[in-house]
């Protein structure tokens, strides 16, 4: 039975390595100018045991710099995942999107009184979600995305894949604290509408306003207890039958038509 | 090259063995009272070389009347999906979900003018998208879900799983003639509307009647022709950007919720 598990887990890691393994960049030369030049560009750095003390410190700095996750990991695992490459203890996952900071994204935007819709994903899990969430962001006319820079999925080759490609068109931002986020689109005359079960209005109480800021939580958990207590309001998709839930990104996507519509 | 696509194929192939093991039903026997008393509970049947002629030539016959797909398939692979049961040459997959007719399922709905909303699948073809879609029809209030009997994907494991449940709970039909079914929901007061790329007005355009029947197409193909000459109005969701289309279910949900605004 533990060797099945095993088995399937050999699998996974095989099919997740043949995903990432254009996105891959390893040796202590190229991860450290990864993370000198273009840190936006990385989304997490592994360590192996066997990387140099010095290496591994100024890895370790360069990361914390830019709040980027780095972690350990076992050196025949990274052996396999760089395909028996000369590794030298690292290797660092690269993006295929830029990403944006959020507060240059923000002075990027239209002022008001243009109308202008952005969809903060608050944590999302699921890079198939993310990747629809943005492929609809871009169809109902979205300005942008913003993501977080901890506790979220990264916008990966699966997410471009998933997004038709509208996560390389679509600017994708991202911010290390979302309610400090939701305050700036505030102050940019954004009305800022949380999707939430708890939402005492429905969805469709009234039209939506043309400065839209819409907060999406993550699968399961939902909107932020922060992000929640920052929104100007919550709204709620009125639900039939028992199963009391939709998709996260047909959620997000409804929110997103509707003020698509109200601007018809 | 060869040998690792067939590796690839061999895997996808165990782990989809996995996935429909407990819907399979194998034996002559255990086959052909299928077929005999719950035929609306079985998608499919595989026959091998090894069955005996006249067995072969009966489940044959009774597939045909009751228009259930079969074909042939290797002996050794039979083996392998039936994990080493003495198969006698035959298995058939069961469905998890009882499938109504759907002539039945139209007359067992409230009468005009009580507000009813059911939704039309013309053949689409991937799981999850059955699964996602059925899950938004159940939240937006809709009455059932029809498939057609051929080229379509049939509520399986997969389907209810994706469904979150809904799968089993909301009244699923097949209908062998989509036009068909569509002049006998306009019998009943029913105002269709096919969702296609083509359409002339909006989704939003304006409020949806409260007796909808929704057609929504294929992934990529979109709507058939003889479904989108047999509805009343053809409607589009207005896109921008470059991608120019939505994920199928994030389509199908669009519209589905714009009946449940449409009723506030």
């Amino acid at each position: 039975m533990r060797k099945a598990e095993n088995r399937n887990k050999q699998r996974e890691y095989l099919s997740e390595r043949k995903k990432t393994a254009e996105e891959l960049c390893w040796g202590r030369n190229p991860v450290i100018s990864l993370l000198e030049n273009s840190p936006e560009r990385c989304s997490k750095v592994l360590l192996a045991k066997n990387v140099q003390p010095h290496v591994k410190a100024k890895i370790e700095e360069l990361c914390r710099a830019s709040k980027i996750v780095f972690s350990g990991v076992d050196s025949a695992a990274l052996d396999r995942l760089c395909n028996g490459e000369n590794h030298q203890g690292t290797a660092a996952y690269m993006l295929p999107v830029t990403l944006l900071d959020a507060e240059e994204f923000i002075t990027s935007l239209p002022k008001a009184p243009a109308p202008c819709l952005v969809l903060l994903c608050d944590h999302l899990q699921d890079p198939h979600n993310l990747g629809a969430v943005i492929r609809s962001a871009e169809a109902a006319g979205a300005n942008g995305v913003i993501i977080p820079k901890r506790g979220s999925c990264m916008p990966t080759g699966t997410v471009v894949k998933t997004s038709a490609g509208a996560a390389l068109r679509l600017p994708v931002a991202r911010t290390g604290n979302v309610a400090q986020t939701i305050k700036l689109f505030q102050d940019e005359n954004f009305w800022t509408v949380g999707l939430a079960m708890e939402g005492s209005e429905t969805l469709f109480k009234e039209d939506m306003p043309p400065r839209l800021l819409l907060v999406i939580g993550a699968e399961g958990d939902g909107l932020g207890h922060a992000a929640e207590k920052a929104c100007d309001e919550l709204r709620r998709i009125p639900m039939q039958g028992s199963t009391g839930s939709l998709n996260a990104s047909v959620a997000a996507s409804l929110a997103l038509f509707e003020w698509t519509r109200s601007r018809k």
